[in-house]
């Protein structure tokens, strides 16, 4: 058996496990892992430069598949550049497998290049590290090496999912001699059946005796990927039942009339009775997190007067933002839902309808609110000079049906929530709010492209687009990718909020006005460049825009920081002004 | 006392500790540490956005200025940016002090922004990781604060230096009320007075016995900062005792006709008779890092027959790259190589001289295989055509007296350390030889440029450039900065070493072929841009490329990578043929 067989064997292993697709960023250390996954006829291999953008890359293709994909890097620093997508992914629950190449640890600190300690380098934010061994001779290590990698693919994907290190430490010499065929052994595959999680019956109908014993109930989706059989069972609660379901944009329910999305715009400075009038008493929570402040302070600031109740798969913490958790139920929501649907349903059957007139009515006020909102946002747009906020409405009615939309971080995430997206068009909506960084919304935009053949826009502002540039450094831009970057020279977020718009440092050391466009960086990566810097040069830019193309495009849209703040502003004075 | 007036002492103590320079990142939840650290009138501010460069250009600056420099950045992914420097600055023991802002601990997995494990999150690759409170109102939390950010200054320079994090989690409100003045306190300094480490008086005679009682010594020194005085006692020890001393370029010992310096010409290929006529009984290493295989692999090979000594001052671990260490001599090299010259200068006064003929017979030995290895060189160089290394060698050629060398990890720190530069140009020599990423060698030369007059050249291949092109995203780029982009379109390192130049999966998947030119780039960048593909063009872009000028200035050189490789080949030849 050759020396390194048992590290080929990995590349059959995490493909007979389901992985398809690998990242591969180029190194020599980790050269028998990129060697195998490379003549694995199985896996599909992209290859990407710059590690923190590679591991970005792989995040979105692995959001955009729902399933595992694999990163390979050499050793060094250029783990620690996977740093970041590790944590994003941590956060926000998506799967992938770190294979880092190690130096074996004997030449830790023994002033060797490229060496560092690389075991359990991510510390909390995997899901666990295993650290292979360097030697592979003895039965024992080839068992450990097997089992490891079972346990690992199986682990990222277990609910929560999230991301598995594996770090590969390689001995020399780690390349095959000329003509020597590589051969896949036979692997051992260790599966762990996957489960669901039912309540004992008591526990159940105690959790019904509180729905039948509270008026008001309430819905609110966190961040949840797009998922219709989840939208179908939340219409039928919130139609037949009368629940309000409130959500915001990366919630992904959408707005058909009767679920609730402006809550950014009617929480703000709304008065206190109204507020107060909004207040559940049992409050049912799904999904990861929330986005805007006014719904989270309004959560905090008013918690359900009885129960609340979140229903996620995780049962290891407790998640407890507004403050108001009383039961935690450890199961997927949508099982969840449509077995709480079916069994009211049967019992509103059997006993008629009773005190559902409140339900409806509460529902009706939450619906009134947004409607109002709705208002007040369309009159905003209406009456607005170009801002970010206009030519983020513009886009948003461009969308095409089915397609995917990446939000970056910081102000355009916040103005697609501003906007919303009608229901019926059935895109979805995807976002880096497990840390919310700037740092790889892009890469991971590109990584999502390469996953589908559907439309991905990312709607990105200056300081994200240029921070992850690298993410355009690739040898294949997927010709699905279209790029609609809000150019406002600076990061604008700081002018929009009110701590730091006040203070004498806000040009040099917060919104760091920075005199980029992204003209030159869209010719060297070879992909479409369009521009506008008003409404009829934007609608122009939009036609067509989603048209398929040869390659990826590029749309970029100046505004006026001032001019931005300065529409905010009245946007808010609206607000006030109800 | 304002809530937040422990922190923005912290600018204080840091000022009144010595530190002048201050790197940030814009961020909201770092705006109390940015705030306080911007009016200070003593603290001088650069803001860059991306942090995987602002870490790099911190240590640039560190390296430059021999003194700690801080660095500002906010909560989450941003603190991971910073871990690709913090690994260098911890294995090239550089100081730098972290301050990264996080939100109080009650917020972890609370489904908030921007949040992660912030303490500790560096690992072994910082020298210790402090972690403040999150409230200062008890007066033990305002004496830990101040205790803690005093020791971690010492700490961060008590040799061997090193990089020191201090996490500091902030509550909101964190701006000051519009019109507040921040006023700094009277802080409390502790210092750690310095020491001399002194050997005992009969462990210095033993190693003085051990001196006389071998005839072929040799002092090797690995990377160290450029130290006049250091070369001054090298060259009394060499010229006056006979001892060779050897180094390559990150070494900074120079040519001067006496010290040995093209040990990766000599020593590939050698005939085993002459390698072992080469053998030391007494070898005396000093500094860090070896940065070729060949010498690395010799010295492994045909260890010191009797001794070796290593001096340095880290008593804590053992470095044994060479495997061959006897004694660890826990002393600064200066002060010891002083002492052991003027003890043995004493001994040959009063005893006359003795057996030194041997110890002059074996430097012979190694000045002649030096001088052939010049030849060999220089007859390379005679017949070759236009490549990365001639490029190299012209740059080499007219670098200005008294300036400042960047190496970029990968081809062109081996390029430029088979070139050399003479002892008597003065030239500083830097390279990020700590775990020799390519992530950050751009933003660490521009960190170096802005901590000093003198010119700064960085010579880069176009990968490590790319990848950090994040450092030319900078409000003001020091005009004293030269790059020396050498661009092959590829990772061209993998090509020109045995393992990888001979797999399938060489142009895919290890040199992976980029098509960008840096003219685009340099635009963006409002710096000068020079191109050169041929000797003549090189030679005219060469002149007058190091006077003085507004800008900072990027000369491109473009060199075919399969020219490259034969050259090359043909100089292996040529050592082959001696």
């Amino acid at each position: 058996m050759p020396v390194l067989q048992p590290i080929v064997n990995i590349a059959e292993l995490i493909y007979r496990k389901g992985i398809t697709d690998v990242v591969i960023s180029p190194g020599s250390r980790s050269a028998p892992l990129t060697i195998a996954v490379a003549r694995h006829p199985g896996l599909r291999t992209r290859v990407v430069a710059d590690e923190r953008s590679a591991g970005f890359v792989a995040l979105g293709m692995a959001m955009q598949s729902g399933r595992p994909v694999a990163v390979i890097c050499t050793s060094g620093s250029a783990v620690y550049n996977l740093a970041p997508a590790v944590a994003e992914a941590y956060f926000a629950e998506v799967p992938l497998l770190l294979l880092t190449a190690d130096r074996p640890h004997e030449w830790l600190y023994q002033q060797d290049g490229q060496t560092m300690v690389q075991a359990g380098v991510f510390g909390p934010h995997v899901k666990r590290s295993y650290d292979l061994p360097a030697d592979y001779t003895h039965a024992d290590s080839r068992w450990f090496i097997e089992r490891s990698v079972n346990e690992a693919v199986n682990l990222s994907r277990l609910a929560p999912a999230g991301p598995v290190h594996i770090n590969v430490p390689l001995r020399e010499p780690f390349y095959p001699a000329p003509g020597d065929e590589l051969t896949f052994e036979p692997v051992r595959l260790i599966e762990t059946l996957a489960t669901t999680a039912q309540l004992p019956t008591d526990v159940w109908h105690r959790l019904l005796d509180e729905w039948d014993d509270t008026d008001r109930k309430l819905i609110a989706v966190g961040q949840m990927p797009y998922n219709p059989a989840l939208l179908a069972v939340l219409h039928k609660i919130s139609e037949e039942l009368g629940v309000p379901v409130v959500g915001e944009l990366p919630g992904n329910i959408g707005q058909n009339g009767l679920f609730i999305t402006r809550t950014d715009t009617f929480l703000s400075g709304a008065d206190e009775t109204l507020l107060d009038s909004l207040r559940p008493d049992l409050l049912i929570t799904l999904g990861g997190s929330f986005l805007t402040r006014n719904l989270k302070t309004y959560f905090r600031q008013h918690p359900a007067r009885g129960r609340h109740w979140h229903i996620g798969p995780d049962a290891s913490r407790i998640s407890d933002p507004f403050r108001s958790l009383s039961t935690l139920v450890p199961m997927e929501p949508l099982p969840f839902l449509e077995k709480l649907f079916a069994d009211l349903d049967y019992q509103r059957f059997r006993q008629g309808d009773d005190d559902s007139e409140e339900s409806f009515a509460f529902r009706e006020l939450w619906q009134q609110a947004d409607r109002r909102a709705a208002r007040v946002i369309a009159q905003s747009l209406a009456y607005s000079a170009f801002t970010d906020w206009t030519a983020t409405q513009a886009l948003m009615d461009t969308l095409p049906h089915g397609s995917v939309l990446h939000l970056a971080n910081s102000m355009p995430v916040r103005y697609a929530n501003l906007c919303g997206l009608p229901a019926d068009r059935q895109v979805a909506v995807c976002a880096n709010r497990g840390v919310s960084g700037i740092d790889g919304c892009l890469s991971t935009a590109v990584g999502a492209a390469l996953q589908t053949d559907r439309t991905v826009t990312v709607l990105i502002g200056d300081v994200a687009f240029f921070y992850d540039r690298n993410a355009l450094w690739h040898a294949q831009l997927p010709p699905n990718l279209r790029i609609v970057l809000l150019n406002n020279h600076a990061g604008h977020i700081f002018r929009m909020i009110d701590g730091p718009s006040r203070q004498p440092e806000l040009d040099e050391f917060f919104e760091t006005e920075q005199p980029l466009t992204a003209a030159r960086t869209a010719e060297d990566a070879q992909i479409a460049y369009l521009f506008a810097d008003n409404p009829a040069g934007l609608e122009q830019a939009l036609q067509g825009f989603f048209s398929p193309s040869e390659t990826a495009k590029l749309l970029e849209i100046r505004t006026d920081k001032r001019v931005n703040e300065q529409e905010f502003k009245r946007y808010k004075e609206r607000l006030r002004e109800g």
